[in-house]
């Protein structure tokens, strides 16, 4: 469809931060440029950039701050980037990033090992973030969202309570944040779950829950992004490639692949602002800088239909 | 589910006729006669287990009579086959399969490749089958589908109108049909499409329309395989470890994969009758025939989720 025509879904590519955190490789601070610009020329206009964590525990993020400026370069991008703590947001907030994304698990066991603090505390510091973010200076107001991670089940405790996930939304709402988000960490999710997980925080918060970040572990990425959407998801997380999301297996991606969701989506007559081929470019990008990350994608690996 | 529940999906598996027909090697019919039978023992009730063609064209379907007759040995399994022509039929119908599908493809020129017929010509042939069906001696009638190939569009023609769907639908049931199958022999289908597609074949053959078989070239089946359902079909082909299809690269597999469909199905309630870990032990039959061919899926890979 014509870039000018409305956007109906926005993907958001968020491949520099979950993909590149699970990648084997350390991608240089010129590639990432690169990428970024590259996905901004084909349409992109949201893209997780990074994640504000110590070097130690997450190498290849030491460059964030200046990753966050090149993004700002771009007019008309939404630069996310991802923090685990207080401190983490407050450099995104010196970076000048338009959006930070705090990781609430659903699940006590995976908030721990993931942030080491339990859900509860990690919604207080969700707070505090709320609190710093309402002292910074007028003209600066980043958008704070609370991704509910595990929202779909978790490795460590199986099933997870519905309700769990809708008291956690509204608690990060009371706590201040502009938006929620579903998280599928495990890849756990089903289509009628998806379906009826967003319809049910729908009714709790509204319209800011717009967002799911799905991953494709055991295959069910592209039905629960479609479940998504018919349920009234506006934005969907996706990571070039599928890089990164915890991949089991070769030929498994972890993370939906964004070629093939935009494929999908754009197939249905949904526009989403995206130029394919100018997308599939990404990807030599990619390639020359993680030389042993493995690419997936059926899109880029069979072609785009005929007449398509 | 437990076993005694109502079937609310049926998933036939292709793996055999589709699979095999698309596999590097060549199954023995030792191994053919163990998969049906583990296949059966999982709890699939309808499985396509060979084609009646020219050995010549196809090789390793040598066998077709004696596997039919293998498939037969198992109370409450339909024993359904492949022909491509009357020849093909009637051979099928002295096999004693249960029912022969034919395919009917909606692009002329996917047509004259796959069976030397224009899709009109294609037509009359199914009327020929469903004439000798009707001469069979009393006790004995098999179920004849046309299997609408190329019927969410085609490699070679692009797009494919739907108003011809529609009137080979129909033309197939005129002809004596008892079924017709939607068919996206090149994986271009998108769930929109599905939906649209199977509801408006509905509105003009009824419950004559029941299954679809989708591939998974582009990335889109088992979305599509979602979309199907909600839109009210009650069959779905799928391939133990996607064999065969025409994949186009490593890690695309051309058919569904049958282990991933079951769960994507059963995750979210609809009862199969399918026992996954006992469906998982076919892939050790396969792996062990056909040490030369991938498969593919992603429950396989992953393990079922926790709690599942």
């Amino acid at each position: 469809m014509s870039s000018s025509d409305p956007i109906d879904i926005r993907v958001c590519e968020v491949g520099l931060r979950d993909g590149l955190q699970n990648a084997t490789g350390i991608m240089a601070s010129a590639a990432k440029f690169a990428w970024i610009s590259q996905a901004v020329q084909a349409g992109l206009r949201e893209i997780e950039v990074c994640s504000f964590v110590p070097p130690k525990l997450v190498p290849g993020m030491e460059d964030a701050h200046q990753v966050v400026a090149h993004g700002l370069t771009h007019k008309d991008l939404e630069v996310a980037v991802l923090a685990p703590n207080l401190r983490g947001a407050l450099n995104a907030f010196a970076a000048g990033a338009h959006k930070v994304t705090l990781p609430v698990s659903i699940s006590d066991s995976h908030s721990r090992a993931n942030v080491r603090k339990s859900r509860s505390e990690m919604i207080d510091e969700v707070g505090r973030v709320c609190a710093a973010r309402d002292q910074l200076p007028a003209g600066y107001r980043p958008h704070i969202e609370a991704g509910l991670a595990t929202a779909f089940g978790c490795t460590i405790e199986g099933r997870v309570p519905e309700r769990d996930v809708l008291e956690t939304a509204v608690a990060c709402m009371d706590a201040g944040c502009d938006e929620v988000g579903l998280s599928d960490t495990c890849g756990y999710g089903n289509p009628a779950q998806v379906k009826a997980l967003f319809k049910a925080t729908r009714r709790e918060v509204g319209e800011a829950s717009r967002g799911v970040h799905l991953h494709n572990t055991l295959g069910l990425g592209l039905a629960n992004a479609c479940a998504a959407v018919e349920a009234g998801a506006g934005v969907l997380d996706s990571s070039l490639g599928g890089l990164g999301g915890c991949p089991f297996a070769p030929g498994a991606s972890g993370n939906i692949v964004t070629e093939d969701l935009v494929y999908m989506l754009e197939a249905q007559g949904l526009n989403t602002g995206i130029d394919i081929d100018a997308l599939l470019a990404c990807r030599e990008i990619v390639r020359a800088a993680l030389p042993d990350d493995p690419l997936y994608g059926y899109v880029a690996e069979a072609g785009l239909p005929k007449g398509f």
